[in-house]
């Protein structure tokens, strides 16, 4: 029954959006270290959940897993509704708990946030398809903490440029809270989703034989 | 002879007090790092124990794991019982080499710690029950790293609104340390046994087949 | 076709150089954290392509599992070309978007950088040929976690001594940033190579009965 | 050829002292950060090194894993040998780079520190017996992991009382490298050789079937 797979994404991406925003927020933030707690929140529910529904948390993963043959195509809007609005519910207890934010969001400079968004979301993707679809890498035990941590990595290289999003359900959470200005969502939505359809034909190429 | 899984709670419930108290507690603690600290005593403690007892060390789990039907219910009240103990033991000792503390424990607000409390402890239930009782995960190698850093995760993001317990042994020692006041414990206790049953119950809707 | 694993040393080559030099320039650096990032960055990128090309990254890495009989010697050139120009392009791009550098690059001494240089690639190489090349540990889900976190060993012990790179292709990285003089690379090259075969001499003599 | 063992002991147990003494010391040191590095350092060797030596690096860990039945007595002796070799020419190799130093080493208060010391390396060779040596956790790919960031944890918690040490190689090379007087090494030897022998005590007692 694939509201099970519905309801992981969900929980999945409830608690990546609600854990970027209450370390990334302050007062009561995790300062510096916001990029570890995030990375780990990923992971954790990767490893939880990606055993029933894949654990993609994250529109542009759900894509590329689809384009790579790895995810039904029914299951693509349903995947991205519960993503979607697990971000809303997470932004909207964030903006509870931290109060209504009087700064202003970032309102990235355009070429630099399509870049970044374009590049580290490309990595997520290439990470993920490599170590949780591919035959060669099944079985393993390492891929939740790689998919957590190519974020953390993004977070840090990028995240003072674009907002480090790298998933648009992300994106909509951070223009939620306030974090990233709506008038600029539009970079994160188009970088992420063409960084995943470059990532799963990256995929195909580098692994012709390992079909669906 | 269950008296050694009992020990086995014991010693990893202590280690995790202990660390808490140790690294939470000026001078001499670790700062904005303390999470990374408790999340790895609590890693490494499962790793270390998971084979002998399950590697609990919070009455929580064993509450929810117990309802997923992994924990014999003649070992719940021993199990707690050596965790209780243990945060005494540990929060004992902090205080012999911190020496005692002359500031006030934290009094959360109560809808706040009610909700960061619940939210946590499910996360952490939610993440246990799938990593280290579930048919389609057994036999992995990740299950300490993400049972220990779901508490890094929670630590960061909301230990400033409840003092990040998501664990009653460990609300007791903060209770023995002074950290949190006595008369706001009950909201530890109750946030976090009413998410363990949550997550259990969330458990067996999403993996139906999976039964004991 | 060996296109497809020069791709992925160029793919796992740009983000290892591009997480560099976004995390180490500020201002919009990681500060402290950078190490950690860099780490990150090599850990996952291990991850994801070690099943195709074998994830090295780094021409020293390329020597030393040439030297020890898992990579033909006809991919040492095109692997090292691949890091190279990989290097240069995630260089480029990281001076775009941080804008040109007034500071002049670091001049490290030349015994002690070399000493550095030496040490940690050697210790790199070490555990690279014996996490992913040895027959005793085949199959294990450690080697991109042991592999990434070796690097932030070395940042973090001798970074302020020697640039901290342990590889050339990331040495040549540093120098198209401006981070490490040109005239200085001389020792990286000098070290990070003659480390190589120090490693994969002493594999020989550490696993005699492990032959290719 | 035992003394490929011996090689092996000695280059762990030479990165992890070289790391300690590196990031510990001021300037150039990693602040905070240290523990991090320090347990990447035992992480990484212990991964490089398990399959050939047992990657201890550490004599404690040798004596309880010689009482546990896992290590030939007739190794004992050499193991220390260039465990205590590798500390004494890494410290110098330090010396050598930062400089002497001016600064007088730790004189711990004995009590607190004699129960830092025996706590930690409890927890130490306890986890090192239960994820290293144990029959029910074989083929695991996280000892590592659960080795060196037990370190991690002690050194974030009681570093400040007794220096953190856990090794009584550690000891020497915090001895030479003027960390801690040497008048007060005792404590170290003391405590470290006393838990050692308790967690072998008390693996046997938990896991009686788990024969040599």
């Amino acid at each position: 029954m694939n509201i099970r797979k519905y309801a992981v994404e969900f929980i999945g991406a409830f608690f990546l959006v609600f854990t970027i925003g209450m370390t990334v927020i302050d007062p009561g933030g995790a300062g510096p270290l916001a990029p570890l707690a995030i990375a780990s929140a990923l992971m954790v529910m990767v490893y939880a959940g990606g055993h029933i529904s894949g654990g993609h948390y994250n529109p542009a993963v759900t894509l590329a897993v689809m384009l790579r043959g790895k995810c039904p195509a029914s299951d693509v809007v349903p995947y991205m509704v519960a993503q979607g609005v697990a971000a809303l519910a997470a932004g909207m207890l964030v903006l509870f708990l931290k109060g209504d934010r009087a700064a202003a969001g970032m309102i990235p400079a355009t070429v630099p946030a399509l870049l970044a968004e374009f590049l580290f979301t490309f990595a997520l993707c290439h990470v993920v398809l490599h170590v949780a679809t591919s035959k060669a890498t099944s079985g393993n035990s390492f891929y939740g903490l790689a998919i957590g941590f190519t974020v953390l990595t993004g977070a840090f290289a990028v995240g003072g440029i674009s907002g480090g999003a790298f998933n648009p359900a992300v994106a909509i959470g951070l223009g939620v809270m306030g974090l990233v200005e709506w008038s600029s969502l539009w970079i994160h939505f188009a970088a992420e989703f063409a960084a995943a359809i470059a990532a799963a034909m990256t995929f195909k190429f580098l692994v012709p034989g390992d079909k669906d």
